[in-house]
């Protein structure tokens, strides 16, 4: 017999009854039920369910056992009797009779119990993470995440995709977020750094000709910790195509992503054909480039009821300014005067000078407007709001009013406010859709001047004469984001790979071609000699995970993460180098620079 | 049609003549045939020809374009004649009658052709990667290395492993060469650690009980260039199982890999059943723990022949030390004087004071052994050494005298050189085993102490009894090396994960228990908490690369390698940091230390 195990904990069947078998795992707990022990085994696999009595040779080890002592147990295969059989369990139908126990290794007291998944404090979890991970929840998450990850290479390889490795010791950045550094040893006073994603690596693969790319690559962005975000490095499936439109990328990972998405969703719901959806559009109807589609709430534009009426802090601000616009934000069965005051008082905890409402009631026969916006304006224009937002009995709409560059995120998160406290929003489902036509540019406030406004690698629509002719601010991108139920989950585009479009496009934000050459030097050249037109996309690994398994915390899908303070608590990082590890590297710490 | 290609370059057949196509890719050659232009255009799957004659609207076009430009060309497919049709192209029963062309990306004058891969200065084709990857030799070979390694992902799965990703910013790991490190931002005078394996968090995953762990991992040691060695990563197919004996690993990866060297080995006989030798063993019959087993040579100690012999400086070394050993190195086929002679010069190259030898030739009838040695030692012993070893008429005899721990390496050169020189040696196939049994501790005569010979999270055989009543330079380790054709693929361990043990161990090697806990206090602390009995190994990738494509050099197998001075030419890494990068980082950049 194997020096360990003929079988899984996970193995055992009905059919075994009778044989002597060998099993060794994790005791999960033991309980003692009149003098008889049930110890559960437990492995990576499964649990079995073992029993010593007193007239087993293996009772007195029996007795010694703790929890999360590791174990070999040899024995017999018995069938549980018709009351005791566990059928939640797949070793439900046997338990083995224990004839000898050999501790393989004991365990000290717990510092985190395992068996039950108390809650504990997050930082024992992190430092015993080999504990916390043989945790049912956690252990089932961490596989699914694997699980998920390979269902990813399998689906991009057969529609034609290979995984290329990109270098993580590579150059500085310049442009995003900030950058993880590596002194060299051997240039003193230089530095490598950790790649914040493959971009420039997966352009110059498709100028090499390598046609589809993919990669499960990690990047690394040394900002500060956030709820939504691991310190240090995160994974994307990273992708790019040669030869490729925009609709080629859509048409090639919709698809693909909703098989994944299928694959692990247990049953739930997912979109088979991603709606695309213009930025524009997706800012009027839902307030957000991430909208929750779950969310049936779509806002419309209701200006022309409000103009000239007697309500006449709205018509007073349409009047004086042709940007403002009056939004509507209907809210089915939200037609009761508690919901809408409630709404309007969370408002005005978000600062806002309040949220005005129509709600709509029979009375009698008749069907009416309620609320003071309704008396201001009047009954026919409060029943032209009703109609052209199909709301009825019960129902309830709220406004926003001004210019909506600077309201519709407020709009946006009141949408998802009265879709959640309605529960109009089905949370057994996965919504997902492109975002697409991004504007290229934006005004930024601070600097007075153009700026990209997502990926300045990306291709603007119209090309160089669109760069030559156009109001830069009109300017869309060939750029998109895949959402999914409020998430951004990927963001792509189809990349600016003509030198001289590069540059105009840069020009435009203040920098010059020799800028770009500095800049992006690698990439610039490259187009220099025979550039594929090509685009691609990545998709947040982490953010998807989170979502297939429900978590709400980046720490329940992660194996080894970092705490908020971006340090490994189980290894004990980052820590001091020792003055030879300094001197090599011919670096000094300074103290740091005091924030005032 | 779609915007940029109907087929890829490979895809046309005879089947496709008479049909209009659209094809994108980059000019590989243009030949003019008497005023009828032919363009081969290629993408990253094949090439084909494309016709354009003065009668075609695309002529004027054709004319224009040069090498590496991107173009896409509408066409009308049309067989080719009899006399034209290229068997060895998967195209070569077509061509394409061009009726319109697009340039997509000019390319200026090429700092290195594509076309016909001429030899170019290593840093050219650095710089220029984008270039240097699209010739057709580099190109296949970093096609072939993704394809080794998902084969080796799907291999693995089928077996039971999942893959698990280990963190890349952790903490330094004090045994071993030496790491790079990555400053903390937020913690001034920290630093990250990038790993050189991920040897603790794999065992961390075992404790964890994931039971079976791989990993396409990334590993990083600052060591300085070497011909066999890549500045900065390198890729391992790194794994770990739970309750198992080093038998198990071996049963597992033996004909795994088997099965992926054969897959891509074009043909090449491959070895099914890996014999296991001892390290012991592996020493004295090839001078090596990493024999190549091709050659078929096999030493023999033959001291016994020599003891008491007319061959006085033997002679005299076996009766003066009871160390010492004579080994024969037979080499069949090479018994000439002029052979022997060239191999005595060789030796002496090396340093050593030459190499004793005997050939064999038939004088009429009679078998004589020729050379000074024979004529010593007499005709009956020459005769006894012949026989033992297996040698004719025809064939030599090498002999290396001394200490074999000190003769050792040598005779395995020696043998290597004869193998190699008389032709011995199959190259066309692939010879791979186990070495097994090294020894835990050597003497380190530098430090005058015992240290460990390899991993010192090997379980030393014999376990803490062995450690607490045994010669410590007697006792072995579960440790085991893959080798093939001369060259270490793999290496593992079945582990230690008793603390207890683990402390003895390192006290045997001067290190107390406070500092098995200081230095290795993650796995030390996990082993405390109930640890199964665990091993594995790690394979090393691009070796496994380069003997399957036949590389000699690793650049030739990497897709963005550094030089040899641990630069990035194409993105110019590393480079200096701006003073807010190292504001941010607080560290300061000094002039490096002199070297005398």
């Amino acid at each position: 017999m194997h020096r360990y195990r003929s079988h899984t904990c996970a193995a055992l069947r009905k059919s075994d009854v009778g044989s002597t078998v060998r099993i060794s795992g994790w005791v999960h707990r033991v309980r003692d039920h009149g003098g008889v022990l049930f110890i559960d085994l437990r492995d990576h696999y499964g649990i079995t369910q073992v029993v010593a009595d007193p007239d087993s040779p293996a009772f007195k080890m029996a007795e010694t056992v703790r929890g999360e002592w590791v174990i070999r147990i040899d024995g017999l295969v018995k069938a549980r009797t018709e009351d005791t059989v566990n059928k939640t369990m797949a070793t439900g139908e046997i338990e083995l009779y224990a004839q000898e126990i050999e501790v393989l290794s004991a365990a000290k007291e717990l510092p985190l119990p395992v068996f039950g998944e108390p809650d504990y404090p997050e930082d024992v979890r992190l430092k015993y993470r080999f504990l916390d991970l043989r945790r049912e929840t956690l252990h089932r998450n961490i596989v699914k995440r694997t699980q998920v990850i390979s269902a990813m290479r399998r689906e991009m390889s057969n529609v034609g995709f290979t995984e290329y490795t990109t270098p993580i010791l590579t150059a500085s950045s310049p442009e995003g977020a900030r950058d993880f550094l590596v002194p060299s040893r051997i240039h003193p006073g230089t530095f490598y750094a950790l790649p914040q994603a493959p971009q420039q690596y997966k352009q110059l693969l498709m100028v090499a000709g390598f046609d589809r790319y993919f990669q499960i690559a990690p990047c690394f962005r040394d900002e500060d910790p956030r709820a939504d975000r691991l310190p240090g490095e995160f994974y994307q499936l990273d992708l790019e195509m040669s030869f490729v439109t925009q609709e080629d990328v859509w048409d090639t990972m919709g698809p693909l992503m909703t098989g994944i998405f299928e694959e692990f969703a247990e049953g739930k719901p997912v979109t088979k054909e991603w709606p695309r959806i213009p930025y524009d559009e997706a800012i009027r109807k839902y307030g957000s480039d991430k909208p929750d589609l779950r969310n049936p709430i779509v806002m419309q534009a209701v200006t022309e009821h409000f103009a000239g009426s007697g309500f006449k802090v709205f018509a007073g601000m349409i009047a004086s300014n042709p940007k403002v616009e009056i939004w509507a934000i209907p809210a089915k069965t939200g037609g009761s005067r508690a919901f809408c005051d409630r709404m309007n008082a969370w408002a005005q905890s978000t600062g806002q000078p309040g949220l005005g409402y129509i709600f709509w009631r029979k009375e009698g026969d008749k069907l009416e407007g309620a609320g003071p916006l309704a008396k201001n304006i009047g009954e026919e224009r409060t029943d032209a709001i009703r109609t052209q937002l199909g709301l009825d009995d019960g129902d309830a709409c709220f406004f926003v009013a001004g210019d909506p560059a600077k309201f519709y995120k407020f709009a946006g998160e009141a949408r998802t406010k009265a879709g959640e406290e309605l529960n109009l929003v089905d949370r057994d489902r996965f919504e997902l859709c492109w975002i697409v036509d991004f504007p290229f540019f934006e005004w930024s406030e601070e600097e007075k001047k153009v700026d990209f406004a997502h990926n300045p690698f990306s291709m603007p629509q119209g090309g160089l004469d669109a760069l030559q002719n156009q109001d830069p601010l009109t300017i869309k991108a060939f750029q998109y984001d895949a959402v999914c139920n409020g998430f951004e989950i990927a963001s792509g585009s189809i990349r600016n790979q003509s030198p001289e479009t590069m540059v105009a496009a840069f020009e435009k934000v203040g920098l010059s071609r020799q800028d770009v050459e500095d800049r992006f030097g690698g990439l610039y050249r490259a187009f220099q000699y025979g550039a594929p037109p090509h685009g691609g996309a990545a998709f947040g690994i982490d953010r998807i995970v989170m979502l297939l398994v429900g978590a709400k915390n980046l720490r329940e899908i992660s194996l080894f993460p970092m705490n908020q303070q971006a340090q490994d608590l189980l290894m004990g990082a980052p820590s001091p180098a020792t003055p030879t590890q300094l001197r090599e590297l011919s670096i000094r710490p300074i103290p740091p620079v005091k924030k005032d």
